[in-house]
Parts: C-alpha cells; sequence; structure tokens
C-alpha cells in the first residue's frame, strides 16, 4: 500500500525513486499522481518525505488536484538549456541535475516508470557517471513499486468495486442482448436478416462500456468454437454466433486512468455438448477448490499446484506435467489485478516464487480447460480480495451458468 | 517507412535490432506487428532480414495474423530456465542468449519497446555484460524507429485517413448534439431541465466514437471559459454549458492497436465577445499561414517561427520572446501524428533541431492564444500529410466556425 513505501525504501536502501515519463501506459506514475488527469511529468519522493510532482506548465490545472506539492516545469526553461547543451541526452541529464540540486536529492536513487529500454539504459549509464553524489538504482523484479501496488488500501478497492459492478453489468446486458435475437439455420441474425457477428457483439460490448465511463484498452475476448480453446484469442470479427456453440467471454475493462476489473464466463447459447457441460463442472469445481484454498500466508504459487493437480484428477492435462501442452489447462490459475491488468502478486510455480497471499491483495482465479481441435474451450474467471483481517471477499457478482436459453 | 529500416540501421552500424514489451503503450512493437491482436512478445530483426516473432503460445492464431516468421516462446521453456537460474534477471538473461543464439544475433544489437526504466537498465547492463559477441546498443533520440516511423507509407495514411474522417464525424456530431438542447438562464439544459455539463458532453462523445470503434486512451479536451484558457486543461466534468463561452475541443482518438488523428475546433455557442472574434481571426489566419510554409525540405522549427512571428504581430505574447508566458501562444506549433499522439517530426525551436519536412510527414498544426484569466482561449489543429511528392494534403475535412448558432 502508499502507506508502506518509506518503509520498503528503507529495507532497501533507497534514499529517493524517480517515477517518470508519459502516464499513458504508466500504471507507476498513476499511482503516485492519484489518477490525476495529467499526460506526463516527474515525482521525486525522497525517503520519509512526500512525493513532489514536476510538472508541465501547461498542466497547471491538474497538477494541483493531485494534491502533492509541485515544482512547474517551465522553471527549469528546458528549452534554453537543450539550445545550451546541443544535445536531449546531455540537456536532460541537466534537467535531473537541477532538479535533484532542488531537492536535496543524493544517495541510492531507484528510477521507475515507463519509457523505451535503450533510451533508459542510455540515459541512466550518462546520469549515473554525470552525477558523483547519486547511485542510479534498478529493480529488476517486485520493485518498491510493484510491491507498494500489489496490496490495496480502502480507497482502491472501493474504485475495483465500482469497475467491478459495471463489468459485471455490462457482462449481463451482453447476455441479455444475445438472447433477444432470432435465430436462423442454428445461427443468431440481426433485425435485417444478417447472421450475429463477433465482431458485431463486440461494437454492442464496447457501447455498453462507453455508456459506463469505462475502456477496453487490451481488447475484450469474445470467441466461439475452435477460438475459444485458444486462451488469448479474441475471436474472430467474422464468426457468426451459433447456437450450442461454447462462447469465452473474457471483459477486462477499467475507468480511464484507473482501474481494472476482468472476469470471464462460458456460455452455450440453446444447448451444450454433454462433453462441454462435463469440462464446465470441472472447471467450475476447480474455481471453487481454487478459492477455497485461498487465506492470508499461503504461498500463490501453491493455488496453481492445486488447480493442475484438481484438473488432472478430473482427466485434463496440465503445464505441470507438460509445459508445452496445447490442450487441458495450459496457463496461470490467476494474476494480481490493479492500475495494470497484470500486476503482482504472480502465481508461478517455480521454487523461487516464495510470495504468499497478504491482506489487500486482489487477484483473479480463473481456471480453464482448452480442447482447439475439439472446436471449445471453458474458463471461468472471477475476483479474489483479501480485506485486512483476511477475509476472502468474491468482487465478482455476476451468475455462472453454461446454458443460456434463448429469449424467443 | 519500414522499407528504411535496413537502411537507417546500416547508418548507425546496427546489427540487428530487438523490439520488446507488451503492445499496450508500445508503438514500436505495434508497428513491427503490423497492428496484429497480441498482448506481448519480442520482435528480433537482423539487418537485411525478415523480423522474427516470439510470442507467447497462447497467442499463436494471432501472432500468425502478423505474417512475419514465428518463433513459439514455449520452445524456451522459461519455467525450467527460471526454475535453473533462480532469478528472473538471470532467467532472462538466459533466455535471449538462447533467443541470440537460434538467430545467430551478435555485433551491434538495439533494444527497444517499452519497459520500466530501473528495470532495463539493470537487465541490458547485464545482458551486455553475460554475452560476448553482443553490444547492447540504446539510443536516445532519434532512434531508428522513430525515424522510421515518422514518414507514413500508403497503407498507413489510408489507415489515418478512415480514422480522420470518422473522427471529423464525431466532432460534428457533437456540434449537431449541443445545438438541439434547450437554454434556460443561458445555460443549456437537458431534457429533464438539469444543466448539460461538460461531463455529459464528454459521455456523448465517448458513445460517438464507441460506435465508430474508436478510443480515447488520452482523454479528450472539451473545455469552457478559463478553463478553455489552459491548453491542456480537459475541462473540468461538472461545469454547465453556457452561451457565449469558448469551447475548446480536441479530440484525438484512435482505433484500437492502431493509427490516432488529433484535431481542434474552437466555437461559442450562440454568440462570442468581440475580443474573443479577434483573436479567432488571428488563430485562424496564422493556421492558414504556417500551412502556406509547409512543404519539403522547410526546417521543422521554421513552423514554429512562422507562428510565433505572426501572433506576435498581431498583438499577442509568444515563448519565442518569454518562455514561461502562460499568455498568448504558449506550445509547441504541431507534433508528428502517427501510433502514438506525439512523434516524430519535433517542431522545437532550437539550433540543434535540424529535422526538416520529408514526403511521408504526417503532422499537426495547431496554433492557439490563451487567456486565461479573461475566460478564454482559443486554438485550431488540422492535420497536414506531405506525399511522396511532396504534395500538401490538409486531411481535416472539418468546417471552422466560432459562432455555433443553436438549432431551437
Amino acid at each position: 500500500m502508499r502507506k508502506d513505501l518509506d518503509r520498503l525504501m528503507e529495507e532497501r536502501g533507497l534514499d529517493a525513486l524517480v517515477v517518470s515519463g508519459s502516464t499513458y501506459g504508466n500504471p507507476s506514475l498513476v499511482y503516485l499522481l492519484k489518477g490525476a488527469d495529467v499526460s506526463r511529468g516527474i515525482v521525486v519522493k525522497k525517503r520519509g518525505e512526500e512525493a513532489v510532482f514536476i510538472h508541465s506548465p501547461i498542466e497547471r490545472d491538474e497538477a494541483k488536484a493531485t494534491g502533492l506539492p509541485l515544482i512547474d516545469m517551465s522553471r527549469y526553461k528546458f528549452m534554453n538549456v537543450l539550445e545550451e547543451k546541443g544535445s536531449h541526452l546531455a540537456a536532460s541529464v541537466e534537467l535531473y541535475r537541477r532538479i535533484f540540486a532542488d531537492l536535496e536529492v543524493q544517495g541510492r536513487v531507484g528510477f521507475y516508470g515507463a519509457d523505451d529500454p535503450g533510451r533508459a539504459y542510455v540515459f541512466l549509464r550518462t546520469l549515473d557517471d554525470a552525477l558523483p553524489d547519486v547511485e542510479v538504482v534498478g529493480e529488476y523484479e517486485r520493485s518498491v513499486l510493484a510491491v507498494a501496488r500489489e496490496t490495496k488500501d480502502a480507497d482502491e478497492v472501493a474504485q475495483i468495486r465500482e469497475v467491478a459492478r459495471q463489468t459485471c453489468e455490462v457482462m449481463a446486458a451482453t447476455v441479455e442482448y444475445l438472447r433477444r435475437h432470432r435465430v436462423r439455420d442454428g445461427v443468431l441474425v440481426d433485425d435485417d436478416g444478417s447472421p450475429l457477428t463477433v465482431g458485431t457483439v463486440k461494437q454492442h460490448v464496447l457501447r455498453l462500456l462507453a455508456e459506463r465511463r469505462l475502456e477496453d484498452p487490451e481488447g475484450m475476448i469474445f470467441a466461439i468454437g475452435h477460438d475459444a480453446g485458444v486462451p488469448h484469442s479474441k475471436g474472430r470479427p467474422d464468426d457468426p454466433i451459433r447456437l450450442g456453440q461454447t462462447i469465452v467471454y473474457d471483459l477486462f475493462p477499467r475507468r480511464p486512468g484507473g482501474y481494472f476489473f476482468d472476469v470471464t464466463r462460458t456460455f452455450c447459447l440453446g444447448s451444450a455438448p454433454p462433453e462441454v457441460e462435463k469440462a464446465y463442472q470441472d472447471v467450475a469445481d476447480c474455481l471453487d477448490a481454487v478459492i477455497a484454498e485461498a487465506e492470508v500466508g499461503v504461498e500463490t504459487r501453491y493455488l496453481q499446484q492445486v488447480a493442475c493437480a484438481f484438473l488432472e484428477e478430473r482427466g485434463h492435462p496440465s503445464i505441470a506435467n507438460d509445459p508445452q501442452t496445447t490442450e487441458g489447462f495450459v496457463h496461470l490459475i490467476g494474476h494480481g489485478l490493479g492500475l495494470s491488468i497484470h500486476e503482482e502478486p504472480s502465481f508461478y510455480d517455480v521454487s523461487n516464487n516464495t510470495q504468499t497471499l497478504q491482506p489487500g491483495h486482489v487477484f483473479t482465479v480463473e481456471p480453464g480447460v482448452y480442447y482447439p481441435d475439439r472446436g471449445y474451450g471453458v474458463r471461468i474467471e472471477d475476483v479474489i480480495w483479501l480485506d485486512e483481517e483476511g477475509k476472502v471477499h468474491n468482487l465478482t457478482d455476476l451468475p455462472k451458468r453454461l446454458v443460456v436459453e434463448m429469449a424467443g
């Protein structure tokens, strides 16, 4: 949580941290700016002190909304520095030299945010050489910001709950929209008699999201038949919606500049083949079995083991026994969820993953089995939150049912 | 353009380039994957050879859509490598060692994409130390990918034109939507008599975008009165829409995983104060004057100089004379537009900016004057494309008029 940042910096011997870049695709910067509607900037936080936001002059009003102490970037006259230094690299080093002098930053300084990797490599090497009082630090995994972000405080959970409610509303409305279509020769048809396609359904979903001020930056999955059997297939836009085929509908929208939610339901319109019914029951039972094991202190990798063992017991292959299998359970049981769609904690079943579930964790549980060559796949995904007392909450208020009867 | 990549690599002595990360917020990766609907991966391109895409096994169908030679990431058994090496950093270095061995990559290798800067710094330093046959190269500005991307080929321009057409449609529909409202005490009101707000207008625009499969990842500007006088103010959601106040409406949506468009119109509903009329005419004339100077071979910084001189001549302050002014013309005259909302060419008026306009450039021209303390600002923005013969095309087919009469 945000309140842990100073402790985490202390543990890693960091005197300050710098988070920079565009806010777009930069959840750590968004996190420190508390979702303020700015396009870019630099946040500098010294250990034990409040973060300072160095913002663009043309975004001064939005910058105020962060509630952070502000520095207007125009103070540094970057164009003059650029003119004087002759290259963007030298000018950027000079800019940081001036900022660090103003804020009295020295010692071990960690750098975070989003940038081109080669550009960051050149810049941070040059900066490290240029500033004798600063040691540039990078963190490869589980950085202070990743660890702070992985446990959510009450305000963050409230924001996630609101996106959850609206996401479940959209999922339910989509199923209703499908049910109300007419059917011809086993295919859903529009009012004008043309087949309803995956592309048209997605358009409808995008409208439902927009009405709720949600966006779909990563691109929803609405995959039918064979494509439902390939976990990350997004679905082919021209595919018609047929009765009796499995549809994997995985929606993971977010509030612009805010938190994601993530939920998957699998269903068949009209009826389902017995083989799919059996697979569906296996996955639904696996979901319950994994959630039953989720409690504070349990190793995250244990949930992956539980899921693999459960589904293998029911006769499905899994990556636990065959890492390259494309049938059965072929992915991780879940992932942390927040300002990124995938964040800590991670559920890799490897011995150096010693993470345990903690109060404040918000993560998906999403068992699935996939049989592309048999034309189907099943995944069911809920989101779990462990509150401060360690109590388990399922944030996904949406029915699970394989067969959806048509309304007509 | 894409076809220039080998020449650009040759000029910079690069034997290979690596572009990696999530596709989200990573236009260089999207560029090499030609917009394929995958969530992440690694592209390796040796000079003179086709790029190879190393993709996730669960995205194998989407990976095929790139048309690139493919390697399924599962070949490298990353989980086993992680188990063996004991850390993500060591395992990632080993992964690249294996990929480079398979593809016979050695020599000077440039790294691009999107990553946490500290993480990239640690990884690339470690990789450079670990691989004796590879020299890790980062480019700080005008990288091979930035330069290739800044000139658009016919296929890219066709995609931008389509987004342009739809964006202008949405802008026009928004103005119609406003015109059709009733007015009470100088404020637009909804059917239920409550004041129409900036937030409600933006909701309507988001629906219009969603209907056209456009998204608004950077967040549109719809700012009225004082906020119109602050260039990047997004507008306050609760502000009511009043007659006679200037509205700056700047819309910059994109096709998901594709190209942006960017257009601004300023208008007043019902009537405009004489001072705003004068400012509007100055900005509209400045737009024409700058576009008249846009031709192949002209230095980009010259367009900035033209704009500053023109508006100063009309009595407005500009950053040319006072870099810290918050009144008058306070920003750059334009920016390149493509898979990023801001990309090359850049229009900084500094002596080390020696860029000239080239065939294939697509860029905004967006003069504006801002007077927040007087409660208004004006910006008008069109997009210009220089075709292969250097002919100037204005891609923005949308009327400009300051005063919009209400329909009622």
